[in-house]
């Protein structure tokens, strides 16, 4: 098992932990000053500052990206809507070559508005990352869907547990692999034995915050590591285990968070990136 | 399937859906008076008005009662508590048998306070059923476990899907079976073919009401059935395909519902259940 607590070097922050006071601009600054080595990317950021900018800029500052997140929502105009959706993620792909990301992060997208189907759901995310997988493998990119906790089944992700990307990834071959973030599964009673059924090269992502008791809000109460109640040491051992050699990603949704200085959260980070990550 | 439509022969009211503004005997009494046969019981609200009092309120409104809500809970003191713990369920098991409940709703408890170690939650709680079931048995009185949705998997109840409750029906033996809360298992890709392997026998409680879209509280923002996503007929018919005879159950945490006048939420508990359950 990697030592984290000495340096840097394995730790990303996905810039979720700090949309709410930064653009990528300032997150790309922010992190280069604090020291760390990556980052992760949102779109509707990319979009604002524009690619060829945010390369240079991601280039200038020596930060690689560990992912750009997202791709997939496949089902949220149902079957008919597919060809759009699948439209966009061509373009998340390209957007990931040019960032050399290490991988395009894929939510599967919730129920088709109006339907209560969800075994329906789940196919047409088949469907659409089947679609997808040949362009991005021609393109480089890996893709990585990202289980979502079962809470947002309903409206952001119906693919739900690491046994299901890894029925996926079974059914669709090589090029197609899982972001595995320990609040969305740190739950689940087969989690040993699906990271142990994923492999390194299917653990391409491995994102990390913390669950809080209570939760106080199903979107945006998330917890720094070591706040709450999640093993995460003993998650990353398990990917460590399978030879994951990527970075811990840091992903906060979480108003408290949010309203703190950011230069203090980026310090907080890193703190518990080195004890208790 | 059952023609739910024309009465309310198979309907059930589990009182936390009017806990709020109603005492045991209000609820006994306006169950009754909506015409409802059945009624869940929560073991606090039995406390308040006493074991025989409720049992000669219950006999003499001629309802039955679909089950006594709740034991488990067997981690809340850690391995050292379990004695305890025991202690109480088995006076759960005594007040169950008293109302000639059909079963003995236990959920499992979170994780031990202070541990972040959900697979040693886990153990404790079989080893809690497997000390329990014998005077369940000889008491007469079914256990029925509850998975509760993940999203409760650290404060309240670390079995969260049908498969771990399968599995500890299969380690245990006769005399335990399972309550199926659609609002906890509906997105569980498992669910129908955990429900085949559950079968008549172990398939002792269904409950119902709705989850809806969005949630904005992780405890009381149920919905009455019908308001959500939650495919309920196709799960209604997938127990019933299994042989299950038994009551459906309306339990709805839903501080909207509890604020409305009692036998106007009762009416519309009757509407749905004929119309859309």
């Amino acid at each position: 098992m990697r030592d984290l607590s000495r340096d840097n070097r394995f730790l990303s922050i996905n810039i979720a932990t700090v949309r709410e006071q930064w653009n990528l601009r300032q997150a790309i600054e922010g992190i280069a000053r604090a020291g760390i080595p990556a980052l992760s990317v949102w779109r509707d950021k990319l979009a604002e500052l524009g690619l060829k900018e945010a390369r240079r800029l991601i280039k200038s500052h020596g930060l690689r990206v560990s992912g750009l997140c997202r791709g997939g929502l496949f089902t949220g105009k149902g079957r008919g809507g597919l060809a759009e959706a699948l439209q966009d993620n061509r373009r998340a792909v390209d957007e990931a070559a040019e960032l050399e990301a290490a991988c395009l992060v894929l939510i599967a997208g919730g129920l088709v508005p109006g339907s209560r189907d969800i075994a329906e759901a789940r196919r047409i995310v088949g469907e659409g990352l089947a679609e997808l997988l040949p362009y991005a493998r021609a393109a480089g990119v890996p893709l990585a869907i990202e289980p979502l906790h079962p809470m947002y089944a309903a409206d952001r992700a119906c693919i739900n547990t690491l046994a299901e990307a890894n029925d996926l990834c079974d059914a669709l071959g090589e090029g197609i692999g899982l972001a595995l973030d320990v609040y969305h599964v740190w739950w689940d009673p087969e989690l040993m034995a699906q990271i142990a059924r994923a492999g390194k090269e299917r653990l391409l992502a491995f994102h990390v915050c913390d669950w809080l008791v209570p939760t106080r809000d199903i979107l945006n109460d998330r917890g720094m590591m070591g706040d709450g109640v999640i093993d995460i040491r003993t998650l990353r051992a398990a990917v460590e285990a399978q030879g994951f050699d990527g970075y811990c990603e840091i992903e906060i949704f979480s108003n408290d968070w949010w309203a703190k200085p950011m230069d203090d959260v980026l310090r907080t980070c890193i703190e518990r990136h080195r004890t208790v990550v």
